[in-house]
């Protein structure tokens, strides 16, 4: 029996004990914390943890995983409360929106007798709160997982394989590339979202606006729907990459206001060759994830541990690089038959 | 039997043809002109048209309605083609995302023998094309109506009762505030859309961003995958307003920025105020769709012709008034209702 320990039970804390459950069933026994007790009473019953416990290092005491899935800015207290009282080889995770601060966190107040792996599953709901936890959130979702350079190889492969099991696709980025590669994916669209909603709610034709406003401005909004608290975490530890991709975005902008004076040919072209790159990206995000995960429950299924075996760590990561390959392979055949389709028609 | 005649038949006309056909069973004889044959064999297999016609002219002659629901640049053609070969007394009637431009399209083309009556469904998918023609498509949504001045108050009252009888709201702005209106919630979220997915695809790290690009990156370029020449058509003739709202959304982005400076606290009050005003858009939403409705099929079934009868035209403005007013102070009332709750929580 595996003592995993949840310290913050909202969407994704709550999902991940519920995904595990589902995952290895009676091979976990999960102790979950939040600040919040009625979040405590929610998971329970929702069978999202097994025990709850309002004190933090009793949730922590002989864990041998712990994941803190707190809102990013909270992740520092909550390793400063713990740090001391984490057993020797405890294995140390995190779900947090960026991790080059997290990592320096982790390196400040963690012991060196714990193994630091940061994580973050790039998964998530308009809605948050562990009401809405989901055992199958993270099916088909790239997790990206940061190890820090002194954890053990052990360990690594531990968080690997809890991706794997719950139906993600591990990714393996440096801690600052992640930070800049979110920065244009996840947060920027935050952003984005947030300022339409401002500029369109504070005009003084808002009320008519309303009206006709319909499905495209509610997606295009959904991300202001972000927890505040989430969004202010992320924006505090990644604003030097945020502020770069905002300017960048002003500049395509001017663009575009360029391109509105183009004639009809030009303007529809320009178009199309976006939603073609959109489309590209749906294309090979289906290739990702349908490609690559069937390969998983079979590396799985020759899991001697928990999550991984130990005579598989070497092994895996050279399988997960060969799959990318393969993957970007059939991506790019995918998009040479499009375009050989676009030809024709 | 009310003679139809649908030109172009994409998303909205295939969508319009079998809300037509749900609505009124037997009572209309839809004919269904596109210039892509593909598209009429479609509409005939999917039943959104009762005949198929490969000649424009064919189309018209002896309808008693004729919607214009190509991309917005083919409308002035059309209407160029079909405007003397229109019988007496024929209500015309567009689908476009625009409507000042349109309005004077139809004032130089169209012979003062007809009445046009300018229209506006605010209702689409992501997907275009007729294949995806839904009957539902309208259930709920805004149908924006522009009479030119000139038009009758009966051939009015038609193109309410037909907005009516496919479960949309009639709303009856301006054209060039309706213009100025959709600039902001509409077309300026499909700029930011293509905007977003220009600047990540064309950035040298897309490879990889593309793996970590998850939900929120999907629904916030959603938007890119509008059919080009339906954009096309919109940005031009709707430029003025469209560079007035990026120019408004850059200096937003210019705050956030300043933003991103701010103390935890602050940065988090502010993103929970857009939350909170995007969720009040939402409620209200369900307010207008909700309570408007109902009294809309009690309206209908009075009706003595098939989409309105005269006797009521006069009045039923008046009761539209009476239920806007009305719906808002729900909106209001629920408004508070929350703001109640937030205290409380």
């Amino acid at each position: 029996m595996q003592r995993v320990a949840i310290i913050g039970l909202g969407l994704i804390g709550g999902s991940l004990g519920l995904a595990l459950k589902k995952a290895v069933p009676g091979q976990v026994e999960i102790t979950g914390h939040d600040h919040d007790r009625r979040a405590i009473s929610q998971a329970l019953k929702l069978q999202a943890i097994d025990r709850g416990e309002r004190n933090i290092l009793e949730t922590v005491r002989d864990a041998d995983l712990v994941v803190i899935a707190t809102p990013i800015l909270a992740i520092r207290d909550v390793m400063k409360e713990i740090g001391s009282h984490l057993g020797r080889g405890c294995v140390v995770t995190d779900t947090g929106s960026t991790k080059a601060q997290i990592m320096a966190w982790a390196r400040e107040l963690l012991p060196s007798t714990v193994d630091f792996v940061g994580g973050h599953p790039m998964a998530g709901k308009e809605v948050s709160g562990v009401e809405h936890a989901d055992a199958d959130l993270f099916q088909g979702a790239t997790y990206c997982i940061c190890p820090s350079p002194l954890a053990s190889q052990q360990a690594v492969e531990s968080i690997r394989g809890l991706a794997q099991r719950i139906g993600a696709v591990p990714y393996f980025p440096d801690p600052a590339e992640h930070d800049s590669l979110v920065a244009a994916v996840s947060h920027l669209p935050i952003i984005l979202a947030s300022a339409l909603v401002s500029v369109a709610t504070t005009s003084q034709s808002w009320r008519e606006m309303s009206r006709l406003a319909s499905s495209g401005f509610k997606s295009s909004t959904r991300l202001a729907s972000t927890d505040p608290s989430m969004s202010a975490g992320i924006f505090l530890t990644n604003r030097e990459a945020l502020e770069h991709w905002i300017d960048r975005f002003i500049n395509e902008l001017e663009g575009y206001k360029e391109l509105l004076k183009a004639d009809e040919e030009e303007l529809e072209n320009s178009l199309a060759r976006v939603r073609e790159a959109r489309e590209r990206w749906l294309d090979g995000k289906e290739t990702w994830d349908v490609d690559d995960r069937p390969e998983i429950p079979n590396v799985s299924q020759q899991l001697t541990g928990l999550f991984v075996g130990e005579r598989l760590a070497r092994r895996s990561r050279d399988l997960l690089k060969l799959q990318l390959s393969r993957s970007d392979d059939m991506r790019r055949k995918r998009r040479d038959d499009d375009e050989g389709e676009e030809t024709r028609g």
